[in-house]
């Protein structure tokens, strides 16, 4: 890695959707992060404040075409844009050795084998996975260090993973995991669809992707990679009438003779996320407000004695610690700055 | 049983929660039920719209105690008194002959000490208990109609039953059950407290009661009843920024060799409902909209090739089918009336 | 009119918005009206209930097209379509000789001019004006009695006209008139736009059509009817976070020399609104649940004797009371029905 | 004044409430300031993060009791009580001569007789008048700088005041002014109340506190100051579903011959908010999530031709701008610090 610059110059390509604009919001207030540019084909040439009103006076810079940006020569890139999308701006981009975090899809899965599997289409970049380092920095810290092309995880992945890595890791479980994971509708992404119909969502509740959402794979992969054998994972999302957050609620069924105690568990996930900035471990459950607009997860393990199951909830704010606010932790491992540097968040509640 | 009445004189002992304001939305337009009494013991005297504005010029009787009740010589009364309070009432009612519909939890569960054991207190009318019946038609309705006591299901137990029993029943499930249930505020009472304040609710998700909820006992008792054998639940309860509403999203392992495919389950759910004329087999996941203000029961089986997991999403209104309209359903059972009068509620959506 | 039918045989002619469902709701539980027929261009052949899942087992009629209705002869025909294309259909259907309730704002004007001038387009059925009535059954009760053609009230207006009508009729007031007004998001119509996007309204509020909403002309032509005058109003909508619900706020200041005190203004309402069976005098500010699915408006006039303004709060349910409550009022009274039939809602709350 | 501190050691009394937690959020982002104690006189002891969990690892300082504070030399203490209690606190810690910024009513009316007229109380320290500054900085920068005690004003006098008093200062209103105001709920304090509860909220609207609320005294002192004469309002608040926020959108009839038109209208507001950092003109109405987290004021003056009358919509955060990021703004103005130091807030949108 080149030595750390003491500022850095970046660029968000992408802008109009809610991720963009998130990571705008938090690299205004990084210290060492100076915004060169942000892009968007659809509405290039208008100040940014022009398609997100909060920003008026607090940045105004006029968006860009992405090909613009490469002359720029900016020390990382952060691409905000849709899976399928996304892959072809990476291959563009890489070749110009600029360090990118990608906050789509579209190189978290293991291969394009695996990507075709689950998103239903070839990738055009295929070479690049082998670039690609899944950026769970509690999980790939080291990795995410040296990497060049950091694959940003997905919201529920995020929350769910932390969630069980350490039971699986220990090799406590035994059979399919259960994941009822419920999101706030920002995940659903800023265009108006059926889905997101205010009517369709407030004092409303459903799952959708039942038995089939993509992110199952993404939770697959990595708890797999932690067990060092295959995990099979139940994942249930729903869509809550809140705007941020994600609540995942696991279910273990411990391995026979695991010898489970609350106290085990307890000092487990106490071993396991000692020395993490963002991981707290809760006495109580977690709320979502506990962590909104922060890059905080809330974890809280119980071992159900009469049971004998063990559940986890975790909460997470799907747009920071689930989107913008890891691809920053990530870009401060890439640049070497400290890991907080931004993100010393106050959750904002009410 | 007595000859059916043409039209029944029902009293609502409990006026001020809402299971008590619901049960007098559904009886004023119940054909063949007429109020002749509301009672409140701290706001009596006043008329019933008092405490609840949205009935002025439509329920403006006023309040009496309790004690005038028995001299009025209902046909029925309906307890909508908190659990603890309400055994009292049914103590002395019971003397007098009034088949009694009691909304609170205090008969729900097989005898005393299973309510000490989960309510922490001491059952002071334990010969109620031979007298009980759970009121879920849809799993006792023969014996509900001969009954002069029932006990009104609790509102996440309806839910979880009716999306377990099918399976458990046809003996296909192994080890613990999963019931990751979701809940409106609603539920939680009429009383400003904590927990039901708006900024800590709005905008905000949270589990509650994990691996304690006293829900879990009446789940249990009943599903160990349908398969005629212990039965254990991992139930946990979440609170939901909605007025009204339980979603109840249950997982189940199926036993070795139980031969489940899609198919299967399918038909065993149609089989178990189809007279059924509250429960509706849905082809997508419900949402609490499709049931709101109505007495729908709204399931969706789903057998999981991928994992080989079962899992059911079932959706109620909390304080219709979860409360005061199932309570109308058994007393239009306990009287003779057909089981849908008042009750053909149309949801409110939006 | 011809003789009171026993029954009416109905058709509603647009079935995928909110007010097409809002009136199959209301029309279900109607005990005089059947439903012949729902229409729908765009879903013809599917079930009612493939369009609004919750009407499952309580409405599957299939959909229709609109050329299929007048040989089935129904007695009235509801119009739940978009403004500009309503015209068309009443166009059609009048010399057929159906009854029609035109929910649409195409015939609430005075006259093409009027509508041309706020509407920004030609009006097609120019003549229908002759026909038409505005149906707001407080005000022109008689005339909808024999009226074939009836224009139902926008929602702001049915809150605002009723609120202000008493003063004005009274001539008490001076210059502009203000109406303040907070509409929920069903008012906005079933189809996802931008201003709709759950995260654009939730957790927010805002005003819209400032200075040139088109209900303002609505609600000035009825108020200058009332008053005998040209009458100026302010009217100012914003958007609530709530699905259901207006609550206009109106502020007048009286003429000098009106003389007007507290005790003169609740004897002017009491005597306006002493029969209306919809209209309740609330002795506290009324909240959106208090007529949330009910047909109620309620008002609460309020004399400022330190500012000397007088202010008059106004809550109705915007689909009800503003839209297919109001409409199958009209219906009854076109077809003979006592008014109140299968309006007689209790409000929900919650 | 004194020399400025480089850095500034502060105090916050009273941590239990909203507008404490909130001061908490503010100043450990702020550069300049440091935290040196957080009372709590019912929970003194505990950790700060014991009461608000969100602040688990970010601030755990042990609550203190008042009494301890002065001993520690604070630069300056916010006082985040309760009116009626907070007026003890300052009059016991001015003595001290410690700068104090009260977020409480106790010191924002002219003297004690208003106090009393409007709070129904006697003020207990009528000599603290004499040194309290109306804290609001667009008015009155310049007090507020050499102030020892300053009066943050009301969250709807904040909003109500800044839209209104350019046009009152130019002399172009006649008669009573009119603001109808939305807050949302926050503003009434953490304290659970039925008027508070989730299921008397959500959903819901309704206006409070008409013809009468408290918040009318300062906004017609301040504005009779702008004015130099005696200003009436009408105001009217107004409780939105939202957890933060104020709306306030004010009318104005122009005086006779005030050769008002919009151009003129843009040009005062433009003049008269040129300089100020915090207040945004708005080219379209602003919404509640454009300012929501920050200490924005958003205005959108607007003329109305037709009507001849003016309309301002003005939109804050009620936590910030109406409470704790205007008490920083007050204290950075006292302190000799950049008015926008810890301030430069970008709002949570979604």
């Amino acid at each position: 890695m080149s030595p750390t610059p003491s500022r850095a110059r970046v660029a968000v390509i992408g802008a109009t959707g809610y991720t963009g604009s998130e990571l705008v919001r938090l690299l205004l207030g990084h210290p060492r992060a100076e915004l060169v540019a942000i892009t968007s084909e659809s509405r290039a040439g208008e100040p940014f404040s022009a398609v997100h009103p909060a920003f008026g006076g607090l940045c105004d810079l006029p968006l860009r075409r992405m090909e613009e940006v490469p002359a720029l020569k900016p020390d990382l890139v952060f691409l905000a844009l849709p899976h399928t999308v996304s892959m072809d701006a990476a291959a563009r981009l890489r070749p110009e050795g600029i360090p990118i975090v990608d906050l789509s899809a579209d190189y978290r899965l293991a291969g394009p084998d695996a990507y075709a599997a689950w998103y239903g289409t070839e990738h055009r970049d295929p070479e690049g996975f082998a670039h690609a380092v899944y950026g769970l920095p509690e999980r790939h810290r080291e990795a995410i260090r040296s990497a060049r092309l950091v694959a940003n995880p997905g919201c529920y992945p995020t929350a769910t993973i932390l969630a069980l890595a350490p039971l699986v890791e220990a090799g406590w479980v035994d059979g399919p995991l259960v994941a009822d994971a419920k999101s706030g509708v920002s995940g659903a992404g800023v265009k108006p669809k059926e889905t997101t119909h205010y009517a369709n969502v407030a004092d409303n509740f459903r799952a959708y992707g039942v038995a089939g959402h993509r992110h199952t794979a993404e939770i697959e992969e990595q708890l797999s990679l932690a067990g060092g054998a295959p995990v099979t994972v139940q994942f249930t999302p729903h869509l809550l009438p809140v705007d941020r957050g994600i609540l995942s609620t696991v279910y273990a069924r411990p391995r026979e003779g695991a010898g489970l105690t609350a106290e085990r568990l307890a000092d487990r996930y106490r071993e396991a996320y000692a020395e993490e900035p963002f991981v707290r471990l809760r006495a109580e459950p977690p709320s979502l407000k506990d962590v909104r607009a922060s890059n905080h997860v809330d974890l809280h393990p119980v071992y159900d004695e009469r049971t004998g199951m063990v559940l986890v909830l975790s909460a997470i704010d799907n747009l920071v610690k689930g989107a913008a606010g890891q691809a920053v932790q990530n870009m401060n491992l890439m640049l070497g700055f400290a890991e907080t540097d931004g993100l010393r968040l106050v959750p904002l509640a009410p």
